[in-house]
């Protein structure tokens, strides 16, 4: 198949950050984007296939959400209207609210009721332009519903045409049965619950949260050996809320990315340099939580760490289904370019997930585009709450 | 036909601010709603229609926007970028940005295209649960395009399933051609343009931008004048980045609504309640903007002014499509309750907009629904970027 009549925002680096190239064409071969340029180069030998007229439309990698918590059971709904009317943390929590509320919910739930439950918001996404997808555990908090999150996600990406990538994060919160037992709880349900999930296929990447309402430095660094172990990749929530040096230490790990990063300080983002660790941007927690703290953006772009963007989507911090959105927010309340945005959610989102087959249109990469009601890929940053999306092309499938 | 097994969200006053009948029924005839209410309350003269299974859902009335600039020339993808290039006003303005590039883009727009590109803000609103749109002209300044637009906004309402309610905006900026003599174009553009556009029946209310950059409150006092001679109702861009007392000035023409707020003080609010005039919280400019002064919602609150929530769509300070959207940054960036901010998309939006026959599930009321794939109506305002429609009923027509 040939594309034709459009404008490529290829994501390549070169002279303009978008890697633009106009009335260019694009040669898919199975899964594969076999050519990229202008259409005047196109080679002949392709001048058999058929060609399909692209509209004048800006064509993009499609999109990569990094970092999301789709898998979950209830919603936090109620909590969200208590604390509109005024009610305490304390007053929310005594009827139940919080990340509690969210793993109760799903303890509760069938396999079955969470993935139709996160099938909602993937299709959403999906309809967005987004061809892979981040899920990760971290509600069950006991071995049998950490399993049963990492399962619905494996199931996800056998129902729908999406890549799934799945990260372990029991090391999210400290359950109620073992309050003010963190470190057993690392050692005696976080780590061998990693063990099995490894051994039924269900980990890519081990996550962590570290935090003082969660895990300190210390205990994520057992997790992380567990991991290393394994051979399995890092990556950690870290520096949300307070600085615990959390990025320098997934960094000395080798961390695939840090996220988050609110508080994160110079040392940590040399850090992250050195070690080639992503940082994930994640504006939608920061408008919920009305956080008044931003991730250095500057020196991100000062040390070179590449920044990706996701939508953090969860129920309680980031109800937010679009990363559309979650770029117009990383724009409009961080200062990042749309470019960067755009950046955020192909290129660097592949690499915060260990992808390197994909997020850029290029010869023998993932036939993964999305194709745009747009004429300058600005546009996908600069619109709120509005999606532009002429189709999406997956693995070479439209 | 008769709608079971739902709970709706009448939104009628009563104990608790949604107006909720659990396992309610709903009897459209036509395009009205000839009954509501408890299941086990339906009267037996109803029993010979047929049912419709709501599967359990919520139902609403179909959401209104009321205030919006959908009809527009081009975008501003470019200034968006340039600022976040780090650009200044000074430059944008020299590369021709602002507001004076989308009257460009709009007089250089034909209705058609107009219209075209409009349906895809339109659509997208509809596709929300949306069915009553306000659509502002503002972006002509001279007699033409001012015609051009109002007359696109009347075609959109006979393309889609969709009320359209104009406003007649051409105090919405002072043209180039003008620059320097708002009085001017007060006598000799705004005023005569608007009894042409009256006459062929393209104005539902006269709107005004009061404001230091737009125009002064003897400049407005004689537009609203002017509409008062036409029996035509006023609503006014209001204290949006300063307090001039235009929410006061449109009292005293008991105007439909004062929109924006940000600087409104006691005054203008006990002015506001005396007159009956709405409020239109607009938090999509004020997030686009960066704003930091918020209107004084308690303050509204305590002299029971109705508080609509629109988008504000605009290519400008406001690119939002999304009303849901709006009703979240309501919430989160205004403290507004979800129970508020699904009144102001609903009943309190009919009212800023002089109508009295929708915006409530009642006897009587357009047959105006939206069907949604929630629980508890809180989940409308709750998640971000994510759109729970089931299905949009208007005027009784699925
Ligand atoms: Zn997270
Ligand atoms: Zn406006």
């Amino acid at each position: 198949m040939v594309l034709t009549n459009l404008r490529a925002a290829t994501l390549q680096p070169g002279t303009d950050p978008y890697g633009l190239i106009e009335d260019a064409a694009l040669v898919l071969v199975g899964d594969k984007i076999a050519w990229v340029g202008p259409l005047a180069a196109l080679p002949g030998d392709y001048g058999d296939l058929t060609a399909q007229d692209m509209g004048g439309r800006l064509v993009t990698p499609a999109l990569i959400d990094c970092h999301t918590h789709v898998v979950h059971g209830g919603n936090r709904a109620t909590e969200f209207e208590m604390r509109l009317q005024g009610a305490s943390y304390e007053a929310v929590a005594r009827a139940g609210g919080g990340i509690v509320s969210t793993v109760k919910a799903t303890r509760n739930a069938s396999e079955d009721e969470l993935v139709w439950a996160a099938l909602a918001f993937v299709d959403a996404m999906i309809a967005e332009g987004v061809a892979v997808i981040e899920i990760k555990s971290g509600y069950g908090l006991e071995r049998d519903t950490e399993l049963r999150m990492l399962r619905a996600a494996r199931r996800i990406g056998q129902m729908r045409p999406v890549l799934v990538r799945t990260s372990f994060l029991a090391a999210h919160a400290v359950p109620v049965e073992y309050q003010g037992r963190a470190d057993a709880y690392i050692d005696e349900v976080c780590i061998p619950t990693l063990h099995v999930a490894h051994a039924e296929g269900l980990v890519d990447a081990v996550d962590g949260f570290c935090e003082g309402i969660a895990f300190s430095p210390t205990q994520i660094e057992r997790v992380f050996q567990a991991a290393q172990t394994l051979g399995l990749p890092v990556k950690l929530h870290a520096e949300q809320l307070s600085n615990l040096g959390g990025a320098a230490l997934a960094a000395r790990f080798g961390a695939l990315s840090a996220d988050h990063l609110e508080y994160l300080d110079e040392a940590g983002v040399a850090a992250m340099a050195a070690a080639g660790t992503v940082a994930v941007i994640l504006p939608g927690a920061f408008y919920t939580l009305r956080e008044t703290a931003m991730p250095p953006i500057d020196l991100l772009r000062q040390y070179a760490v590449p920044m990706a963007v996701a939508t953090d989507m969860n129920p309680g911090s980031s109800p937010m289904a679009s990363l559309l959105l979650a770029m117009n927010m990383a724009c409009t309340l961080f200062r990042m370019t749309p470019a960067e945005a755009l950046a955020g959610a192909t290129i660097h989102a592949a690499r915060a997930l260990g992808l390197t087959d994909r997020g850029t249109l290029a010869t023998g990469q993932a036939a993964d585009l999305a194709i745009w009601n747009c004429g300058h890929p600005a546009e996908l940053a600069y619109r709120i709450g509005f999606n532009p999306l002429h189709q999406r092309i997956q693995g070479g499938v439209l």
